[in-house]
């Protein structure tokens, strides 16, 4: 079946999560992502681990549907293989420090000089301007910088990060959405055009009604640890052998729930009557509630609560997730063999296409294993391959087994 | 400007959060949005709070751009307007639990066969296959299901819920991507086809590095708290006065921290000189750099680390993140002007693009606002239309400032 971004061409310099992130999304939808590193190492995660056999499974889960090309953009010609690159190619992606690509000679007004097609696309900690855009970020710092932590966690306790790397994520997401609405307006003018995603700004835009409370009040809102801050109950509770979450969104659900868990009279409790009520007596509802629900064990609960038609579920870790039965219904674990690493698990594609749906076709490339088969399709012989190798321009992979 | 997305027609059916983040961003980009909202009250988040005179500003911060039809799906006459609004439209977007369209005759089979090429986009909880479609998902369920929880907190308490509503955000926006590359399709073949997100696949696809992490080891990975699971010192002090991120991603950085807090004997100390030395001896590295953190306040340490070139940043609050100066240089807050709620503060758009910028031009809809509007551009008469009121089938505003 003919993919949905299938004959879209990526020449993708990023590395680590945002970047790689964007080109893995757009690479599972078809396009065809060509991964320029530099010969020494390549992209730096794949120095980090878990290894299996000397190959990072961390770059491995983010590099599946990608070509690698090892190539030197510090050389004048490793430069000039780019730019006959860029021609042929629809989408430019970097995330590069902001003006590292101007210096090599390789920024938008360059590329675009030579296809005026090109889509550009930069991802970066603060972005392409205002005045944090030289600086450094990681995910640590956007979130701590962008008020995501200032909202999760326990209401007593300290900021807390997002256990995934949302900063990075995020942009990555806005970015891909960026690419592909102006390979949408390219269709009808031709023409490519500059896009610009910070992870900072993706933080900011991920607020949403925080920043309302906020405007409101005046007041920045505070964590409320795991329950919503207007809507009770809607919070985590403590089962004999785990936690349960139960999202009471109205009335009649609580009223439904305090006769399921036979608890009749706090159905009739004034203290609780309405949304408002149970949110002001929270402090007084919380310890009622988990004091019913520690009876039970987790799944006790889960098969009561949804035999009763009552919103709730299990908090999973990662084994849980994995086994999930709609998680495997949806394909959304899926597993590949690399050549040096063996099976690897990693998560399926979350994009469901009914005419032109999403693949997982290769596994990640080793550094420099499709520089043949790039620059021959350039016109490049054998015997220039080798001198382009000599001189440090490209690296070809050797594959050791460990 | 022409906007990237002009020209593009999208009927929004979606309430509350994924869906009408989707449709924001594709109006964000220039897309007309016509919000259709059920006669009795509308997209439910109108009720959510805060309010200002009495218009929800969770609701406003999430509808702009949008064009308001109040339209009950459930009458003949109802469908029958909605259908001639398909003839022509582009994009279909709905976010009701999966089957609820079908039932009322208006699933995407039907929607194709009177336009071909309709995108149909869904993004409910659970997706529209598999053994959990029919359940009611939260964002509290989802993140709990999904195992982001699972990951965030402190390594010692319990699973914690990421501060923003991650669930719902995340599938807005893989469900705007689904949505343009579909679209992008188009253009070549003239077929629409339907795209379906759900908000578990979404957490799975961001859970990333925790899954390979997983697959090498067999073992779910617990929370780090506020630290980076494999990068030393890559975590969150305490200053005299608040909180400073400190993220020190090499030997280099490592070293030149030492010299900049002017405690060149850790530079040395053998027990800290590697990533992997500073990982294994992080029990004993946290108190000691706690320690030194703590007799500066952050804006003190926060030069210090800039002017000697050390990643490091703030923890901001809302209030902060609103006054940054990045966030303001990259128009990341934005005020738009409601006809009853006043002026309203609201994050901006975090795709930047060079020639077709989006930009935010009508505050959110009131309530049946754009009936009139909608239903003449489809030939009904001011009688007609009055005659729909009557019977039920739209609902005009009736503006009440309070």
């Amino acid at each position: 079946m003919e993919k949905v971004l299938q004959g879209v061409r990526v020449l993708d310099l990023t590395r680590v999560l945002a970047g790689p992130y964007a080109s893995m999304i757009l690479g599972d939808l078809g396009a065809d992502i060509i991964k320029i590193e530099n010969p020494d190492g390549g992209d730096d995660s794949r120095g980090f681990g878990p290894f299996v056999n000397g190959e990072s499974v961390y770059f491995i889960s983010l590099n599946r549907n990608k070509k690698s090309l090892s190539l030197n953009l510090k050389t004048e010609e490793g430069k000039e293989i780019f730019l006959k690159l860029v021609r042929k190619a629809d989408i430019v992606l970097e995330n590069f420090r902001p003006g590292t690509m101007e210096k090599l000679g390789l920024g938008y007004d360059e590329l675009e000089k030579i296809n005026p097609g090109i889509i550009y696309a930069a991802t970066s900690g603060f972005g392409h301007t205002g005045p944090y855009s030289q600086k450094a970020a990681y995910d640590l710092i956007v979130q701590g910088m962008g008020g995501i932590m200032s909202l999760t966690g326990d209401p007593d306790g300290p900021p807390t990060r997002v256990g995934a790397s949302i900063g990075d994520i995020t942009s990555g997401l806005f970015t891909t959405i960026g690419i592909l609405a102006a390979l949408n307006k390219r269709k009808e003018t031709g023409k490519g055009q500059k896009v610009d995603v910070s992870m900072l700004d993706s933080q900011v835009a991920i607020l949403e009604n925080a920043i309302a409370r906020f405007a409101v009040s005046g007041v920045s809102p505070k964590p409320t640890g795991n329950r919503h801050p207007s809507i009770t109950p809607f919070a985590v509770f403590t089962a004999s052998n785990g936690y349960v979450v139960i999202a009471l969104g109205n009335d009649h659900l609580w009223q439904k729930w305090c006769y399921t868990v036979e608890r009749e009279e706090l159905a009739e409790d004034p203290r609780f009557k309405t949304n408002g009520d149970r949110t002001n007596n929270w402090d007084v509802l919380e310890p009622i509630m988990n004091e019913i629900i520690s009876k039970r064990e987790v799944d006790a609960w889960l098969k009561i609560f949804e035999e009763a038609g009552i919103p709730a579920g299990p908090i999973n870790d990662v084994a849980n997730v994995v086994e999930h039965p709609q998680v495997k219904a949806r394909d959304m674990i899926v597993y590949q063999d690399h050549p040096v690493a063996g099976r690897i698990m990693m998560p399926g594609i979350p994009i469901k296409l009914s005419k032109n749906p999403g693949s997982i076709e290769t596994p990640a490339p080793l550094l420099g294993e499709h520089n043949e088969f790039i620059l021959k399709e350039l016109g490049y012989t054998e015997l220039e391959m080798k001198r382009l190798e000599e001189q440090g321009v490209i690296q070809n992979r050797k594959v050791v087994i460990k």
